[in-house]
């Protein structure tokens, strides 16, 4: 495992994810995120992997310049907290090497719902020990997921070997992110609709 | 206004929607749902209106066809509902319409936020009087944004002009999609957590 500060990818002390892996396949069956989306999201990982440093840049200038985005790593005075953008960074680096790596199983199932705590009010700042606002809000946690797909693009152009491997793993990435923008509103959601 | 049952667009005795257009204007801001979006959407419109029951077609032979997504749509015993389905079908349509309209005010947010009711226990089964599952799950609910955006790109590519533009309506419904799925989730978040 990396060493990442909070890092916590096949911790076996998280919880058990609340998903079964038969749910899983369903879910994955609704977003028809089939194996031609797993060898697309596996082939990516190399393409993207010398840009990663990059692509975070892209995704952090976004936030950093929408201001009800950067709101939410921020303290109650309004100013930004670097340490805590840094040490979120790091592990959203590491998020796309995990979700490029494609293994989608009870042990990634558990981290992407700790994951998802830790932008509801029952998680968030406490990894960081950082005094930020203390939730981001559903609607953006889900609707952030086009500008991370979007912005991946011009990356998996530079790699990809004809613009239908472009496109396809492309299309794989939205799924994926979509997964995990879904698994990670699961401390959002009432229980028993989910 | 269309006579379709239960389609209540601009019904003035519809709650107003709990999101304000300043929120409503954030978040088309994480969407990165831009002008030209809006304008790609209008000009979807004519190229979709004379296919939309084939589109319907194509979305119902996928939920036909996957049983965990069917269940949404039958009864206890199993057994799907064909007038449930027929109705939710014609006011499916004229989402397609609404949505290619672009004219995204209180008045769509408020009906936005009413389709989302219908989706949960609150509201589900009661405009139709029908007798299936009390809830389709919030996971399928927003995941069904990919196969929705997915099965569009075809009629798009019928009618535009260039691959550019295809492109260009395509990326603007997946937006639109993606932030009517977030608007219907409304009803499973929980209380300021949305």
């Amino acid at each position: 495992m990396p060493d990442i500060p909070g890092y916590r990818f096949a911790d076996p002390t998280l919880p058990a994810a609340p998903l079964s892996l038969e749910e899983l396949a369903e879910l994955r069956g609704t977003l028809l995120l089939d194996d031609d989306d797993i060898e697309a999201l596996r082939a990516s990982g190399p393409i993207l992997e010398p840009h990663i440093e990059e692509l975070l840049d892209v995704w952090y200038g976004f936030v950093g310049n929408t201001p009800h985005l950067l709101y939410y790593f921020s303290n109650a005075a309004g100013q930004p907290q670097p340490e805590y953008l840094a040490r979120v960074r790091a592990r959203f680096g590491q998020w796309v090497r995990d979700t490029a790596r494609a293994q989608f199983d009870e042990v990634w199932l558990a981290w992407q719902i700790e994951i998802g705590r830790r932008h509801h009010t029952i998680g968030k700042n406490r990894t960081d020990h950082a005094d930020a606002a203390p939730i981001i809000h559903f609607r953006h946690l889900v609707a952030l997921t086009i500008p991370v797909v979007m912005t991946m693009r011009p990356f998996l152009e530079r790699g990809a070997e004809s613009a239908p491997r472009v496109d396809a793993m492309h299309r794989a990435w939205l799924k994926a992110v979509l997964l995990t923008a879904i698994l990670w509103s699961y401390p959002y959601v009432e229980r028993g609709a989910f």
